[in-house]
């Protein structure tokens, strides 16, 4: 299998983007990235997204934004994996690549989620559950959430506020992100007076839904160092999945995301790197819990003990490992099928050195983390800075 | 890139499947597939569907499936390329296990569409086209294909009753499908006096949508050779795909396929073969007007004379090129996301010589191809009997 790199990127701000169609969002994330590199076709447009089918009563996005951005005869299609969707793509495109099959390829995520009443969002997150066996009994996703941070805190005798500082770091790193919904920081004091929204998660755990589109593109990694040779490229150095039970109730542990653990270990091992050298770590915060299971399936603290990580000088941008530096799904925003294209993006912007206000001094090595349903299925990437 | 071969096969019979959820007829198909071969474990499943988050309330197939037949940990996600998500989950597949990237790939591609109210379905239909500028019309996806029909017809100066032949070949193949949606074979008469749908297409010009689910599982050639000496092996020699424009309105001619002949143009380089040498052709023909469509954009005939293959010595099983050999999309049954499988299961079965009384004898190199949207996206795969 051939090395890729990552050439091209494009990102529009997460928000609510009323005078853009979904075909405008993700062509114009999919253009930006095209712009970039100064070519107008590439042989595979691979689309990562969720719920177009309801919430834009749009499919076939792979020939829609191939047709779109002018993309004639290119192979196209959609990849959907739920709030994981946007790694998933991005996997997808660098098996084509790899393969050799395709010789480039794009990879663009978009969800257009504002035009919809929030009931029918909601209903629409669901269909990430079990439908037959967890929405059943009428529990939301924040609900299942809900359900296991209120065990996790029982059974490691966790309070609330030691989850605050996950939410503080992430809305920091948010106030410096043009693209992030929420640009403002918070204190504990609004973290715990926060309005709540299923017990103990309150609006400060969760994170926004939202518009949003990003691209990346990926050549052999030969291919790019002969065309870019002034460039800082990026090469994904691993790539790993892995599904769990799609039921929370099925699982061995409530508490155990288990397909962060399998996948982070493989890619962990593709990647020869051990968790102590990653420099910058995008994980799914969707709530705060997802980032405190994360972050111990993953290997940087031990089972229970990650609000220890909840500080600044452990997850912040100056930290041992900075999470969220961009702002993360808590700030950023979750545009559910965008967000692993955001994470990715974020990592490349931070393995270039253009992460602005927010950059990770000398990051070189960074993993980004998408989990989808209630960690039924999560991707684990490592990029790394080439030269 | 390795040579992929096919070594195991599952499939449902199309119809209503009231007793069976989404998961069940899934899981049925792809643990027959896993049967057949006594493994019970393999590396990725990719999941064929077009609409279970509105049919079915329920995303995140990849993880769901894995879930239900019991593949813990493995790599999952879902394809979608409208009515071409079938055949882009099989390419997907392929890809992976062509790349190295996974020693075996399941795949499945499932469609439940009968629990739903028939109005639902057709508004989820036609979500494969476009929804701003084709839908906003209030024309439907039978809308849409009457209009090229017609365009057809006047353009050509063929009569509605020249079409018949395509149905008539299609019927009396599914007669001896145990799979097929309908298996009563029809007579010209009964062709022309069918209740109108949208003029000219009448309910013998198109087909039926139902529940379905059909899999095939992919192995490198060589593990295949190793693992099953004594078995009829598939290989597959070509699989090519091209987009078009979503709008049938947008394109330079609605009677031209050119995501069919580009694809088909590829798919024959790669095999190194011409149309002359395809033993059978599993097409597309959702309607009478797409079987023509497709022949004549995929090299069968040359433009406009698609009519004058309507004939059992032309498509018939004993013909110069047999079609629809199980009964096609219009009498094995249309179970959208699902149908790019069953006309690759098709394929198989012809080429390893079990496909019963409508066996085509000495059947060594099939095509399939299947068509998204309005021809949007079209895949073509050409399959070869390894001994």
């Amino acid at each position: 299998m051939r090395e890729v790199a990552i050439v091209g990127l494009g990102i529009e701000p997460v928000g609510e983007h009323w005078d853009l169609s979904l075909r405008e969002l993700a062509g114009n994330a999919a253009l930006s990235a095209l712009e970039e590199i100064q070519v107008d076709q590439i042989d595979g447009l691979i689309v990562g997204n969720m719920m177009s089918g309801t919430a834009n009563h749009q499919q076939q996005l792979g020939a829609y934004i191939a047709d779109w951005i002018g993309m004639p005869m290119a192979e196209a299609f959609r990849v959907e994996a739920a709030c994981s969707s946007g790694a998933a793509a991005f996997r997808a495109g660098l098996m084509a690549v790899s393969s050799g099959e395709l010789d480039s390829a794009l990879v663009v995520a978009v969800e257009k989620m504002t035009d919809s009443p929030a009931s029918e969002i909601s209903s629409e997150l669901a269909t990430a559950a079990d439908a037959d066996w967890e929405m059943e009994q009428g529990v939301s996703f924040v609900g299942l959430n809900a359900l296991i941070m209120k065990r996790y805190m029982e059974e490691y005798g966790w309070k609330k506020e030691d989850f605050a500082g996950f939410s503080i770091n992430a809305h920091k790193n948010g106030v410096n992100n043009p693209n992030a919904r929420f640009r403002k920081a918070i204190s504990k004091e609004i973290y715990m007076k926060s309005s709540m929204v299923a017990p103990p998660i309150n609006l400060m755990d969760a994170s926004p839904v939202g518009d949003g589109a990003a691209a990346l593109i990926l050549l052999p990694a030969e291919t790019a160092k002969q065309y870019f040779p002034h460039s800082t490229l990026i090469s994904v150095i691993a790539s790993a999945t892995a599904t769990d039970s799609i039921a929370v109730h099925d699982r061995f542990d409530p508490l155990w995301l288990q397909g962060a653990e399998s996948s982070s270990k493989k890619a962990y091992q593709q990647a020869g790197l051990s968790p102590g050298e990653i420099d910058i770590f995008e994980l799914h915060d969707a709530f705060s819990i997802m980032a405190a299971l994360s972050l111990e399936a993953s290997g940087f603290v031990e089972r229970g003990k990650a609000p220890t990580l909840a500080k600044e000088e452990e997850i912040g941008i100056h930290g041992r490992i900075p999470i969220a530096t961009m702002g993360g799904l808590k700030a950023r925003g979750h545009p559910v099928g965008a967000t692993g294209m955001y994470q990715l993006v974020e990592v490349v912007q931070q393995l270039r050195g253009t992460a602005g206000l927010n950059q990770v001094p000398g990051a070189r090595i960074g993993m980004a983390q998408n989990i989808g349903g209630s960690g039924s299925n999560i991707y684990t990437h490592i990029l790394k800075r080439m030269k």
